[in-house]
């Protein structure tokens, strides 16, 4: 059985992949360059994809900073050394505009040409919960567009938006990768990196991610700025 | 108050921006430059554009051809001099997967970006009933999507998805055109012009642009390749 997988070399969507792998799907990988400032992440989305075997892996380009106003496009600084209280406050600043609606659009045209019969999308409601577009409401809304909106409901098989990690802390993330031997040295989070790809340590995104290895009790194996932890 | 629109150079979409402009509606264009083979259309775009007096025009460049699968994309033949009974049978080759759902959630970005309060699509259920993604049903669950995955969902103002030519024929359209004195003549329809940019006269868009100019009793004023009408 095929599945698409929205694939962005980060930690979350490498287990979800890795998840869907385990399960015995055929990969069709889709990363999205969208204009975001770290290009590493498409480096590593290819390695992990050799990693992981996939069928088919797919980059398209789509530059989202035409739009604007988010740090992971614009030059609007990534917030550094949050607190857990301050990050859990309303929208963060590096929330993309509809950027999970745009990107399961492109995983349904891509799953509609080799017909596949799901979605894996890495979405976790935990550590996102500012971010509307990884709510378990809005991924039903996708399901149920996705059924209207393709040539699939007219030939009869409808097609699933699967999002594993939804529920799950960043601990259950890290430890359901352990079990399945993800290299999460490939693995890519940070949101504002060094000019070497170095990660910060200090950024949202670092910070949910170290504090998940810790609670596992194990040392996070990507490399990060001096002075960055 | 803002409007985003999507224009794609084509008479319902332009025609679709004039009735928001006629409605006193603040424009903002996009248009999507996706792999057609038509680059013309977006030439066209331009041009209305310019006669709208819209506020901003984006253009955003994304290759569907990556996925395939389209006679609009790909290298499939587009057919030609089909029959209203060919024309109405099952899903045309000429429909792009999942096409609407990716320009609506496009649109959504820059929506939320530019703060508009709703979307307007030329999408038309007369003339395209093949394709799933013009469907009413398919439009309302587009709204219920965009309420729940965006940041306005949190901000409370909700955003409204309007096509208000769904249940038109295409002589309504024109006519409605016509009272809004859209320039006809830089509209383009045509899946399969020629290298000039000239219109075939024979593709099943072609053949609907010009029955409903019949119908209205009018000369498309659009240039056609020779021998092509």
């Amino acid at each position: 059985m095929k599945v698409v997988i929205l694939a962005s070399g980060g930690l979350d969507s490498t287990v979800t992949a890795a998840l869907a792998k385990r399960d015995g799907y055929q990969l069709y990988l889709l990363t999205l360059e969208y204009g975001q400032r770290h290009h590493i992440e498409i480096t590593r989305a290819e390695r992990i994809a050799e990693w992981l075997k996939v069928h088919e892996h797919k980059i398209i380009r789509l530059d989202l900073s035409v739009f604007g106003r988010s740090a992971l496009t614009d030059q609007i600084a990534v917030p550094k050394s949050r607190s857990l209280a301050e990050r859990e406050a309303g929208i963060p600043p590096t929330y993309v505009p509809a950027r999970n609606t745009i990107f399961l659009s492109l995983a349904l045209a891509y799953a509609e040409v080799v017909k596949a019969e799901a979605i894996f999308i890495g979405a976790n409601i935990r550590d996102y919960s500012g971010y509307p577009d990884c709510r378990p409401e809005f991924l039903k809304a996708f399901s149920e567009l996705a059924r209207l909106g393709t040539k699939r409901r007219v030939e009869g098989c409808p097609l699933e938006v699967i999002a594993p990690l939804l529920m799950m802390t960043k601990a259950d993330i890290i430890r359901q990768g352990q079990n399945l031997q993800v290299p999460f040295e490939w693995t890519h989070s940070c949101y504002d990196p060094d000019v070497d790809g170095l990660a910060c340590g200090h950024c949202d995104s670092c910070l949910i991610r170290l504090e998940g290895f810790r609670e596992v009790g194990m040392t996070d194996p990507v490399a990060y700025e001096k002075g960055g932890l």
